[in-house]
């Protein structure tokens, strides 16, 4: 039995003619599954960004950070205590699942088959996709009181809905993150220590990147108000990199200062009883992987030895 | 700075008074979420997973098949041309996302914080939570008539709505399918030598699995004879285990014969012009990792050099 794979030639030069992702589709890396943003990752690109995992993790665990892997999908009570349904309504993506009997199953396929819409006969689940790793790590925090501060090393698929054609914008994508919990000066220091540790690794890949402060996508005219005030009060800050094919500077990894917000929604305690404080510094694997890629030339396998150690290719 | 982790004592020996799943915990392996079915995996459990992922892809690698790894997600296009919402609509689950602008906004976080249900504010997306990750391959090959047959090696997160406080009956877990599509006989073939393998692979793990005919679980009373008519035709057989703890033999493997079920539903053509048929078999890799647990001790650093050999620990 001849078996053919998928694999297509490889493209060692970025060609200006074609889009970015056309190019990470014609070398065999990322293909399209014919939604923006949805991508499939071959055993050439998984390897890069295995790699950028494996980085991070062996920083993290120098911190003797826990490493944990989160699944996709995060229990809707999780979410509801977090501020994503107030401020990034736009992005997130809600669980509905089918819980009728046989009548309503035909009403459904009668539906479906005429090809009118089906979904208001579904339900919302105990379920919604995760929209970053670090909101799984608070519920654990909560139930155990009195025993932190807490160090997580924290990796999963997540979602946001914001369909794009730049694969660096991505609906499903890889994110990495260190996270702290405890007390406030140990959550700045984190978030300074973790920023600079960071810059650092992304440095001794090659990539050139500026640190500028920055704000998230608040949704709505209110929006415009918390991301003025998140900017005045320096809680985020980005690492950005030109990648070739955008047309604006990409966000590789933001450290993000969260004061005693998730402390408060969640209900954790420090030590001294009071509410916690926390920090992330969040790597955008898949942002990280594309810029190397886009940078160093389509052929990982091509890459200089140097680089090609630090990913352990 | 002292950062305590949250790694809790090893649990060595399978303790009957608590259930399986709170052993898992007990031992660091996996942890609740507060949904049933939906957990974190720790680094020690993921080790075991990775080792198992690896196992399965050494072998695809000498069957030449073409290595992807899955995001959580297909495409609602895709959903709809399997049989899914025909077959297992209960275990779907579909992708909604809010569209609308200030006003709704508004209208949502109203009904949110009076507890009130908010979902009908939402809409469903071009997105479905991937249920098996051969799904995502018919598409591909669709795309390319003529150049097949294929082989792949495909992994992901799958989702199945099915509450369970089982562990080895997860809401969303870790799938590793070996997929042929191409001649009938080919696809025959293929599901034969693949149980063989995917048995002597099972059984090199120190598993002792059986095999059964077995059938999808089908929805309502027409399911009930399409489960006779596929087990009457042989086209599923599983390979299963007693795993303790848990009340009744586990499925760790299938083997699926499809004819040319997707090749029809997704128009896919052999390379002589005639509807593609198409066969995999499908490794349950969290079940496996779980069944190993279970049977040879909680702690993976005390097994047998030989097995932490073959899952490279």
């Amino acid at each position: 039995m001849v078996l053919h794979t998928m694999e297509t030639a490889k493209a060692t030069e970025v060609r200006p003619t074609r889009t970015l992702l056309d190019q990470l589709e014609d070398a065999g890396l990322l293909l399209r599954t014919g939604v923006d943003g949805l991508y499939i990752r071959t055993a050439a690109y998984q390897e890069v960004a295995d790699g950028i995992d494996a980085m991070v993790s062996r920083w993290a665990a120098t911190l003797h950070a826990t490493r944990l892997h989160m699944p996709p999908l995060i229990p809707r009570t999780s979410f509801e205590r977090t501020n994503y349904l107030e401020s990034f309504p736009d992005l997130m993506g809600s669980v509905h699942v089918f819980a009728g009997g046989e009548v309503e199953h035909r009403q459904l396929l009668q539906r479906a088959t005429r090809g009118h819409p089906w979904s208001e006969l579904l339900q919302p689940s105990e379920l919604m996709l995760e929209p970053a790793v670090c909101h799984g790590v608070y519920p654990l925090c909560a139930r155990r009181p009195g025993s932190g501060p807490w160090l997580f090393d924290v990796s999963g698929h997540c979602f946001r809905s914001e369909p794009s054609k730049e694969p660096t914008r991505l609906q499903s994508f890889l994110m990495h993150e260190v996270v702290y919990v405890g007390e406030a000066a140990g959550a700045e220091a984190h978030r300074d220590m973790a920023l600079d540790r960071g810059q650092a690794l992304l440095e001794s890949l090659g990539l050139e990147v500026a640190a500028v402060p920055a704000s998230d996508p608040f949704f709505g005219r209110v929006g415009n108000v918390l991301a003025a005030s998140q900017l005045d009060e320096q809680l985020k800050t980005e690492l950005v990199a030109e990648v070739p094919g955008n047309s604006r500077p990409t966000a590789l990894l933001s450290a993000n200062y969260h004061r005693d917000h998730f402390g408060r929604s969640f209900g954790i305690e420090t030590t001294v009883g009071e509410l916690a404080h926390s920090a992330c510094v969040g790597f955008g694997v898949d942002r990280i992987a594309i810029a190397l890629l886009a940078t160093q030339g389509l052929d990982p396998s091509r890459w200089a030895p140097s680089l090609r150690s630090l990913l352990r290719l």
